[in-house]
C-alpha cells in the first residue's frame, strides 16, 4: 500500500513498446505480468491497439478474464474485433462474466448472429444471461441500449438499518452507487436515495420516511441524445430506466454519456468537414476512401455545374475576361458564408437554443450578410477600381457579391432548419452539401448580376 | 412524496411564458412562487433566458438565494452578466454563498476586478472566502480553476467508526460523495476509500488497514483538457487536485468536465466552420459579425489571390477558354480535399490517435489523395473528352486534377501536424484557413500543369 502511481503520466514510449514485444517474443511470461500488473488496463489495452494480433493475443491470454474484459471494452474497436475472432465462444463468454451488463451486451452485439447465440449459451450465470438477452433487444440509439441491469434497489417498505443490510449485498455487484432506486411492492420507480442520505439517517427509519420522491428518469425508448441532454442539464450521474408503466428497468451513469458526447461531437465534426462514417487517422487507404469520395464526387458534379453556367455565358463575356478571373472568389464567398450559418444553426438546433420563427431567423441572417458583404463589397470594389480602372466592372463585380453573399447565408440558414423540420440530422447540411449548392447557385447569380448591370 | 416528475418532459411553451409574464405584470408573487417551485432550476433558468431583465429581476428578487444561485449558475452567460450587474455587491454574496467554491470562483471571476473585491468583502463565511480566494488565483484554464474545495478527507490514522462520524459532519457540505481522500498527518493524499467501502467495513477498523492506494491525481497546473482526458480514458467521476508536494487541494467532478468536453467540441467545430469566439445562434448581429468577417476576409483575399494568378495566365491561353470554366471546380476540390485531411489530422490529435512520423503521415494521405484523384480524374477526362471533343485539353485538366488533390491532402495533413509541433492549436489549421490557402495553390498548379502538357 505504498506505492503511489500517476496515471496522467502514463506515455506510451516507442521504447516502452519494445520492451513489451522483446518480453513477448522471448516468452518471459513471469517479466511480462510483473510490467502489466503495474498498468491500468485503460493503459494496457492503448499498448495492445500498437502490438500485431499475434503479440495481443498473447497477452490476452496470459491475463487473467477479470483484467482482459477491461481491456478488451477499451481497446480500439477495429482491433477488439479482430482480438475476439480468435477466441472461442467459451473464452468470450468468460470476458463478458466479468463484465457489466451494459458492456457484455455492447461487446455481444458486435459479433456475427451465429456467434452471439453460441457465446450467450456459454454464459454460465443464468440471470447475467437473462439480463443481457434482454439489452440486445433494445434498440443501440436508445436508453436500453446504453443502461446496464447492475443498480441498487431498495423497498419503500425496509427500514434504514435493513436497507444497509441488505445494500451490502447488491452493492458488491455494482462498481459505483450512484443512487439507491426506491420502488414500492410493484417494482415501480417512486424515489431515490444517495448512500450519504442512509449513512446520515437514523437505523430504525422506515424508508417510506425517508426517501426523495423527486427522481428524475428516461423511458427505455428515449433517444440516447436526449438522455444525453437531460443528464447534462440537470447535471445527473446517474439516471434510472423505465418503461410505460414507470418500472425500474436499469440505470444509465454519466461515464456512457461523456462516450455518447465525444462520439456526437466526433460525428458532427466530421460531416461539416465532408467525411461521413466514424473514421479515423489510423483506418485503412479504402476505408478512408469510402469515407471521403461521395462527398468529393460531390464536389465534382458541382465544379461541372459551374462549367456549364460559365460555358452558358461565354458569348456575352468576350469583353470582360476579368469577370472569369473573379469566379474563385465569388465560390469562396459563397461557400465561407454559406458554412458559417449553417454550423451555427445547427450547433444553435443541438442545444435546443434555435428559437422563435424560421421567417425571423432568416431576417436576421439577411441582416448579418448584408454588413458583411458590404464591408467585403467596398474593398473588392476599390481594389478592382484601382487596378482595372474600370468603375461599372468593378461596380458590376461588388454589388454581385453582396447578393451573392445575401443568398449564400440565406440557403445556409434555410437548410439545416428545413431538414431539422423534417426529422432529418441537419448536420449533413455542414460542409461539402452547402459549399456545392452555394458555388453553383453564387456562380449563377453572380454572372446574372453582372449581365444586368453592365448591359450586356 | 406524492407527485412525480418526469424533467425529460419540460418544454418551455410560448404559453408557459406568456402565464409567467402575466404573473410578473400583476405581481401575483403567491401564484408565481407556487408555479416556479415546481420546476428544477435549471427549468427556471430556461425561462428567465428568454424574459426580458426586468421580469428576469422580478423573479430573482421573489425566490430566496438557496434556488436563485443554481438559477444563476444555470442561465445564458450574456444574461447572467445582466442579473448581475443589477444587484449589489452584498446581494452577489448572499447568492455565493449559496454555491459551491468552485461555481461561486466562476460568477466573481464574470466581475470587473473593482466589483470582485466588493463582492468578495461581503462574504460572511471565512473560510469559504478564503477558499474563493484561492480559486479565484488560478488560472481558468487549469485544473485549479475547475476544481471545489468541497471534499470529503479523512486522515489515515482513524477508525471506520470515527470515520462515518465526521463524514456525516462533512458531508453536509457536499452535494455528492464520489470518493473519500485518504491523507497522511502532512495533508498529503496518500489514497481512497469509497462511502461503499466504508458501509461494507467494520467499525473498529483503522483507515490505515482498508484504504485504496492505487489513487489517480492530477496537479493543479494541468491544463483542462488534459485533466478531461484523463478522467475520460480511466472513467473516473471525481479526481482529486494536488500540488507538487501531494497536498490534497481540492476535485474536479465529472459534470465539469462534460462541461469542458462540450465547450472544446463546439470550440473545434466553430474554427472548421470559419467562427471564431464564443458565439450563439442568438447573438447579436455585431457579435456574429465579428466572430465571422475576419475568416471571410481571408477568404477575399485568397480570392483575389486567384484572380490575380489568372490574369497572369491569361495570355497564354486566349485560345483554351474553357480551362478558365474549370477554376471553381479546381478550388473546391482543393478545398474539400484539404479540409477532410486537416479534420482527420485535428481530430486524430485530440484523441492521441495519431502515432508515427509526420513522414509516414504524408506518404498515406498522398497515396489516398492519389487514389481517389485518379477515380474523380477519369470521370473528368470523359465529361470533358465528350462534351468538348479535345482529347489533350481534357487531359490537361483531369492530370492537374490529380496533381491538385495531392497537393491539396498533403498540405491539410502538414499544416495541423506542423502547428501541433508548434504548441499551436491545430485546430485553428481547418476550415476557411485551409479552403483559402489551397484554393491559390489549387489553381497555380492548375495553369502550371495545363500550360506544360498543353505545351503553350
Amino acid at each position: 500500500m505504498s506505492e503511489e502511481k500517476e496515471n496522467i503520466q502514463f506515455q506510451l514510449t516507442g521504447e516502452l513498446l519494445h520492451h513489451v514485444e522483446h518480453l513477448i517474443e522471448s516468452n518471459n511470461d513471469k517479466e511480462l505480468h510483473k510490467l502489466l500488473d503495474d498498468f491500468h488496463y485503460a493503459d494496457i489495452a492503448e499498448i495492445l491497439d500498437e502490438l500485431n494480433l499475434e503479440e495481443a493475443m498473447y497477452v490476452i491470454k496470459l491475463l487473467d478474464s477479470e483484467t482482459t474484459s477491461d481491456i478488451l471494452m477499451e481497446m480500439d474497436e477495429d482491433n477488439r474485433e479482430k482480438v475476439l475472432k480468435n477466441l472461442s465462444a467459451k473464452e468470450i463468454a468468460e470476458e463478458i462474466e466479468e463484465l457489466d451488463t451494459d458492456d457484455a451486451a455492447d461487446i455481444i452485439s458486435e459479433l456475427s448472429e451465429e456467434r452471439q447465440q453460441a457465446v450467450i449459451a456459454q454464459i454460465g450465470d443464468e440471470e447475467h444471461k437473462a439480463e443481457i438477452t434482454e439489452l440486445l433487444a433494445y434498440d443501440e440509439d436508445s436508453a436500453g441500449g446504453l443502461m446496464a441491469k447492475e443498480l441498487v434497489k431498495v423497498y419503500e417498505t425496509w427500514t434504514v438499518a435493513g436497507c444497509l443490510r441488505r445494500i451490502r449485498g447488491q452493492a458488491k455487484e455494482v462498481t459505483r452507487v450512484h443512487s439507491i432506486y426506491v420502488v414500492n411492492r410493484e417494482e415501480r420507480l417512486i424515489g431515490r436515495l444517495s448512500l450519504k442520505d442512509l449513512v446520515v439517517a437514523k437505523n430504525e427509519q422506515k424508508i417510506a420516511d425517508i426517501y426523495i420522491s423527486n427522481v428524475d428518469s428516461v423511458n427505455v425508448n428515449d433517444h440516447v441524445e436526449d438522455v444525453a441532454k437531460v443528464m447534462a442539464k440537470y447535471d445527473l450521474e446517474a439516471i434510472p430506466v423505465v418503461d410505460e408503466n414507470k418500472t425500474l428497468l436499469g440505470r444509465i451513469t454519466i461515464d456512457d454519456i461523456v462516450d455518447v458526447l465525444k462520439e456526437e461531437a466526433e460525428k458532427d465534426y466530421q460531416l461539416a468537414a465532408g467525411i461521413t462514417g466514424d473514421v479515423e487517422a489510423d483506418d485503412s487507404i479504402l476505408q478512408l476512401t469510402r469515407a471521403r469520395l461521395p462527398w468529393l464526387f460531390l464536389g465534382l458534379v458541382g465544379g461541372i455545374g459551374a462549367f456549364l453556367i460559365m460555358e452558358g455565358f461565354q458569348e456575352s463575356f468576350n469583353k470582360y475576361a476579368v469577370l472569369f478571373f473573379f469566379t474563385p472568389l465569388i465560390a469562396a464567398m459563397a461557400g465561407n458564408v454559406g458554412v458559417q450559418s449553417s454550423a451555427i444553426i445547427v450547433q444553435g438546433l443541438a442545444n435546443d437554443d434555435v428559437k422563435g420563427s424560421i421567417n425571423s431567423r432568416l431576417i436576421k441572417e439577411m441582416l448579418l450578410a448584408a454588413l458583411n458583404g458590404i464591408i467585403l463589397a467596398a474593398f473588392l470594389f476599390l481594389f478592382v477600381w484601382i487596378t482595372q480602372g474600370k468603375a461599372n466592372t468593378a461596380l458590376a463585380i461588388s454589388v454581385s457579391l453582396v447578393v451573392v453573399i445575401i443568398v449564400a447565408g440565406l440557403i445556409g440558414t434555410f437548410v439545416p432548419l428545413f431538414l431539422n423540420k423534417r426529422g432529418i440530422d441537419p448536420a449533413i447540411a455542414t460542409g461539402p452539401f452547402i459549399t456545392t449548392s452555394n458555388d453553383i447557385f453564387g456562380i449563377l447569380i453572380y454572372f446574372w448580376i453582372a449581365k444586368m448591370i453592365l448591359g450586356i
